[in-house]
């Protein structure tokens, strides 16, 4: 399947990422003062007014080792209503504080007239890279990660959420992809951004090329099993159960890049559709909804996988080489060896460059 | 089945308890000031190191419109490892907070060497009474709840989460009831707490009787659908599995209330057990567990479904009215006028009094 | 809320129920003989071609000592296809094998060109008075209940399915209400049909009053724990999500009958929406589906409740006295016992018949 | 990981598979006379009595266009009582049926004092081959299947419930494998058997070698999307959670063959532990379990996905080329442009040989 002109999950019509990078401090560990390793990513789904105009949402789990809070809500009304921020573990509690000052901001009547607010924030654990006991990502942070979001390219690697995270024992974080349906199959956009956390080197697999065990070397001293957070977005229409459904198709995607899902692992999935929309208004008795029929899901599970795949992949290259607490090292996957690699298993074709 | 010695969550060996209860300010709203009707409640399953020994533990929803982080997480273990708060919906963020400053503080190794934290947090919205978007409940006073639980009885009613909460158009907020098994069924103890934010008055039962349609009066100037968290702990030694089905029978007892769990309702159940242990220590390759047989399970359900619908009625008998934000009341449950009722309804032996 | 023109669940547009009855033979068990009291059900969505237009459905279960085949596709389609079957545990495989010969009959595609059949059966144990081990319900019996469906008028008590059913220790089976909302609220009507062979004495609650403890006599010499299926339809336009969510409010209506929900029970919910319509038909790429809003949801949950308990209540009051294999006797509910206990406990009103 | 000596799901003690082939007839479809390529497939956890002595297990569907009876109850009880079998889609009905008469057979108290069975009976589609609306398996093959059921090889391929299906365009079926921990991990014994009728050609890698694009002729004339069924057996000592976790690596094993899980596909999956059991007697309160810890799950789940990925793969190399209804013909994987493949991308070292 073809990518989209960013080959990002921006590529769907109205969908905005942002990233506030923390990058501070080098050597030893100060608890509390770094070194800092660590950030907050926003994705938007439109650029509107999300919290009356809310998109179809799911949820989807394959192994819980994680958090991301307001699942249980998205699963009950079937619906997004806030922003997406990714963050660390230990952070998540001011990231959703980040979330309910923005809305707060920006809706006067929350919490007077109108409904209370249930943040949706995801985390994964960078500790190995940065002082995670330092809770470096504030509050006001997350409101400029949101209020920064943009349409357009998207940062990948150590950026963001993604700065201190690793994945298969390499430098790992954000990574992004899409995939545009031929014509025939509605032509419909699906992007996927992925904060990459998880894996063992081992394991690692590149288009079935078993580049984890060709590229033993550069590990990390320390290294603890990590997450993954996966956004789907699409302008496809769907509803909350093709959603969930669509979900679990990016699960296929990471399994194809190696991993088995380790217990220590939040794998944890999210999707949502721009081609509806819930009203927050009380008022109408009923609202409509299209939905691709089943029989024609198949192209979009298919760059579920694909993009998730890809992007996964591409934190892996777009990530760079990083020290951080007490001098423990993530190496960036050498793009020389993994050409190599690929051309040893009969992909002549292979060439990248870190840009 | 007959209650412990008081009536309480307590009752169940080593369950911990504490409050910390906000209450300042009173008539117009000042966002950020008050009045301030809000709070927080910690509950500790045992007074020993959580962490280290964790309690096998399950999560079940009835109907999802509310939080409880840290879900995914006990879903997937299995267990419980860090205290349950209650508080009120936009604070869960900075309740969170007062969680990781909590283990942070015990355990120097989280997040260097250990694994980072995951706290659990649920939330009722009381922003009829209360400055809700005024963020009242800080870190601190998590902490501060935390660290003052204790044994024995419990307060209940207008106190620590359920101060700003309302059930049935009363005034609600905490409520906990307890039974004890006869010894043919294994002598066990299960107690249960509520924050009761839930229920419109017309459907209120108590005991099968229509109080809510005899007491038609006494109602609140505005009232939003709310939420009901419900948390059971039984010493009766079960496994995730059998908590999950414990816990759905504590959605009956709340049935049996009068509700039928509406739209905007988040009843969200926790049930946990402290017949048994799961270690953190990694080194061990197994451990051992005990269950109660399916077919012992009926009188625990029926604890479950008893002590839950008791612990929401004492939530309402134990509540005073609470004026708060632009002199909002909720009245407290009149009882002379429930004792009325109750005999009209052919229950002669009714009598209650508030303490 | 009213009832519909029948009570019913044929109340609902083109709903259809058929019965087949079995009922033969007296006295001690010959295993393959008889005594028979046993029976099946159908229930369909709607006159038309329901293969070719489905409707919406989910199932939700609130305890799973229980069957109900079909569920797995259900809730990956969003979606019913095929007539609802209802019959005791052991002859789940020969009315299985009914509906697949009442397909194949009617679509002389299915397993060449068309898909193949996945049908939807669901029981409970009538093993008390019927000789169960005997599997007396055929294939042929099964299309019977699909061809002689009908709407208006449905049979209650011991008929169909339900012929050798007990529920709370008396003579349980079919049990079908209905109710309309008011036109604010959409005029949409809901209808319930059980299958109620669940309960102990001690549990029953009629409206509130308890009935069970009331009549403590007549108890079976014999029982099990049984299970209740419960088939909620509306018209009201819903998908796969908000169904599901509905489903839950069935079991809030059958714990307003008393029982905890017995670990030995198949507490099972199916509900299905002809508001809406899935195609069958592999060539559009989209179809539109209309919905309730979330925030006008709250009156078909309270419609799924009083239904489902009202449903229960008439299994019990229309069923009448029953002896099967070895002389166990089921015993009806007494209604003059029944109007009695209802006074006794501030009903005065209370006046019932059985015709 | 070391397979076990059989590399078969009978490499865990006491594990038993049977297999009933189903092969008659040639050319053209008379449905109700054949061509018959079916069969019924019999997996037993033990040798001991399973009634009395259930096993652990659980189930977990990652795609659910396909049926597998029983899982509500399995999942419910956490435990599995009957013996598995796997057959075609319509004949769900007739094998139930078969386990039924199997159980009352060996079980003269079933459905007087004892419980009454609920079959486990999962199914995947045949009829491009098969003549399935002849409906071909009946109880008495059923039975057959059980009662035959051995320790020791397991045949591969196109035999039993494998003998009709299909998978990734090739002729699939009945494949099998195990790993063996090594004993640092506990030296526990995992096995796989699955009834691979899924995926479509272009998908299909071997070892991360994209084979099906490589072998992109002999292509059946006729194609549906079919099923997976995956059955997990362990020694290892797990509980209901733990094998629900482990279930899902199995689907991560399929994922590595390529699929993308299409909306056709039922891929359902139940496992089970011998190291455990759950009593049937209901006399004593409580039993005991011993359970693998979370932080030595990684190795079983490492096991499950390689296991699965190699038994999809024995499917299609054990596998024969068949000829079914209207000559439609299934290819088997032609081994030696397999190796072709393998040694183009990269393993020289490939060789295969059917047997």
């Amino acid at each position: 399947m073809t990518p989209g002109p960013l080959n990002a999950i921006t590529d769907v019509n109205g969908v905005r990422v942002g990233h506030v990078t923390l990058r501070r401090g080098e050597g030893r560990l100060r608890p509390g003062t770094g070194p800092v390793r660590t950030g907050v990513t926003a994705i938007l789904p439109h650029g509107g007014d999300l919290w009356r105009d809310k998109v179809p949402a799911a949820t989807w789990v394959l192994n819980g080792t994680g958090e991301m809070t307001g699942s249980i809500w998205i699963d009950t009304q079937g619906a997004l209503e806030v922003p997406i921020l990714l963050t660390n573990t230990m952070n998540v509690g001011r990231v959703m504080d980040g979330v309910v000052a923005y809305m707060l901001r920006r809706y006067p009547d929350i919490g007077i007239g109108d409904d209370v607010v249930a943040p949706t924030v995801a985390e994964c654990d960078d500790s190995t890279l940065n002082d995670a006991r330092g809770l470096h990502v504030s509050a006001e942070d997350t409101v400029r990660a949101i209020e920064t979001a943009s349409e357009g390219p998207v940062a990948e690697g150590a950026v963001g959420a993604g700065t201190g995270m690793m994945a298969y024992q390499f430098k790992g974080g954000i990574g992004t992809a899409s995939r545009v349906l031929p014509p025939k199959d509605g032509g419909f956009t699906l992007g996927v951004l992925v904060n990459a956390n998880m894996g063992r080197r081992r394991d690692l697999l590149v288009d079935g090329v078993p580049v984890g065990r060709e590229i033993a070397d550069l590990m990390p001293r320390e290294s603890t099993d990590g997450s993954i957070i996966i956004v789907v977005a699409t302008d496809a229409p769907l509803d909350h159960l093709k959603l969930q459904r669509l979900a679990a198709r990016a699960a296929i995607g990471m399994a194809r890049t190696g991993t088995f899902a380790n217990h220590g692992s939040g794998d944890i999935i999210l999707a949502f559709s721009t081609g509806n929309r819930v009203p927050h208004d009380p008022k109408p008795l009923t609202y409509a909804l299209t939905v691709v029929a089943d029989a024609h899901l198949d192209p979009l599970f298919r760059a579920a996988g694909e993009a998730t795949e890809e992007a996964i992949l591409n934190a892996l290259t777009m990530a760079t080489t990083t020290t951080g607490r007490d001098g423990n090292t993530a190496y960036a996957l050498p793009l020389d060896r993994l050409v190599e690699a690929m051309r040893k298993f009969g992909r002549p074709h292979a060439s990248l460059a870190r840009p």
